[in-house]
């Protein structure tokens, strides 16, 4: 069976998803016989086209790299779910930017998509913080697929890995470093750098932000942290509920003091379970230099998940970047299509 | 569907998938809708016993401890054939002790099942180290599943990630910890200790075998080296052809020297391109600190898989154990299931 792939958001994750399946052809219909044509792509800027024999990807990649825009290609016409319909799409990779308060546009991109029993995945948080069980409920009932690895830890296979890898494990604690941003500059501080300087250092690579609160303050990886709570234990941690402190007032002072402990300082993001409950947090804590967490430098991500059948796994990779995250839709896609 | 268990080889692995299987019953069919019978069990020392209806476990399990036999029950009679006909099987879990030259008796017990369509999980390095080719057309020809995630790291889901994780990479280079002996006295040696003395506790603390030449000059890792070149690449590299060198020239004074150089010395195990071909390697190698593989210490295995769409990706977590590599045949069960 083909898979007609439709597309929302075609911007740097999007693009990525695109090249990778142009570049790959041969190869995923080799390796996995992974058939597709892409019938539908929709960007708020560059607009929409959609082809239901296929759009020629390397046309709409010229176009991309050249005007920025779909301008040289007819328009597609229609709400969305018309386009859906019109096109025939059987698989929707929904890449539009993150709205953790309303979800939207992926929201309302995601339930049209699984209504139709179009399956759906995702590298967008804002339909998971605020839609989670609406969609998967969804999906079952439609009889479509909902996945979303690109979600935490782009495609480094952290929640392939907690759904089907550790199938028959009971999780018991999850730690990790699930900001990069924090971790690259606390890497920089290890070596003597004040937090202002690494802070720069991070911007000027494009690491950070113009305004960096949301990774600096904690926010990224308690959102992270909630919706991992979600799909490990079905349970509704909200972000406002997280135990947060960001790196802000970490200082070279602190970092030889953990040094002469026989530790470093990371960003902890972490899940566990106490008298009073599930416990979410994410704070700066001094992990042994011998902890596979300690090692994990630069802008890497690295999760420990201790379970009962296993101990302890840990899962290191890259988390973040428009190639991963476009892996992360790639491998939902072919997974999905088996 | 009921899935109707057959169990080749009770001993520590055999018996802990059982102990797994009746601790988790309840929770098994509550996450994944998993419901099993155990039909048949066959070992060498203890006898076979059969169920079509399903065995009791809490008795099995009883027994096992209390006379190490299945004296206690009535013998089930017939070829290995006939027995998985009368029981009703539809999933046989492979446990029986490895053999690397004939793969006997794993080999036959799985293209019996194979052959009949059902589905075969296996922890047993053998079967896949002479006949990995066969036995794959074989399930494939008979539309059963075979899976083996006890082979490489016991439960820790290497060959999951490999397999579905990580679908749509192109994996680059292969390197890792993959023998927990080696790995533990090696780590006691960056303490000082001299190699003989590590390995007299290693061999005290279990980790080492009586003769422990299979583990120390590198034969283990070689072997699981050549079956993951194979489930990666589908290439032939027998483990005659692996460079390996073992550990015991490794001197306290090699463990200084790497230090001062920022390193530590661990067992990599390896696969590489380079312009001659594939190269397979276990040989001890000065790591750098902050590599991920450098900060696993003790009996942890350890892998870190280079690919195109990724960059590199570390699992970490168990290499071995009765329970762990109880995990691994259950994951795969439950997969294989859906």
């Amino acid at each position: 069976m083909i898979n007609n792939i439709a597309l929302t958001g075609c911007g740097n994750v999007g693009t990525a998803l695109l090249e990778l399946l142009h570049e790959k052809k041969d190869e995923l219909k080799e390796k996995y016989g992974y058939e597709y044509k892409v019938v539908l792509i929709t960007d708020l800027m560059k607009g929409a086209i959609m082809n239901p024999e296929g759009l020629d990807l390397e046309e709409v990649l010229a176009a991309i790299k050249r005007d920025r825009s779909f301008n040289s290609f007819a328009q597609a016409g229609g709400s969305f779910g018309e386009l859906l319909d019109a096109s025939g799409a059987t698989v929707l990779a929904e890449c539009t930017p993150t709205n953790l308060k309303t979800g939207e546009p992926g929201y309302s991109h995601i339930k049209k998509a699984l209504s139709r029993g179009i399956n759906v995945t995702t590298s967008n948080k804002g339909p998971l913080a605020v839609a989670f069980d609406e969609l998967t409920k969804l999906a079952g009932e439609c009889g479509a697929s909902f996945s979303y690895e690109g979600v935490v830890m782009s495609g480094t296979p952290l929640i392939d890995m907690i759904k089907n890898g550790l199938a028959g494990c009971s999780v018991l604690k999850v730690e990790g470093i699930l900001n990069g941003t924090t971790n690259y500059i606390l890497t920089k501080m290890g070596t003597g750098m004040t937090y202002a300087d690494a802070l720069a250092e991070a911007t000027s690579l494009g690491y950070a932000e113009a305004d960096p609160s949301g990774d600096v303050e904690g926010w990224d990886a308690a959102v992270k942290v909630s919706i991992l709570t979600k799909i490990i234990f079905g349970l509704d941690v909200p972000v406002s509920d997280v135990t947060r402190i960001g790196i802000t007032l970490v200082t070279p002072q602190h970092m030889e003091e953990a040094k002469r402990r026989g530790c470093v300082i990371k960003l902890i993001a972490g899940i566990r379970f106490d008298a009073l409950g599930i416990h979410l947090y994410v704070m700066p804590k001094e992990i042994p230099v011998d902890h596979p967490l300690a090692a994990i430098s630069g802008a890497t991500n690295a999760v420990t998940i201790e379970t009962d059948n296993l101990g302890e796994v840990t899962l290191t990779g890259a988390g973040a970047g428009r190639r991963e995250t476009g892996q992360a839709l790639l491998s939902d896609m072919i997974r999905m299509s088996r």
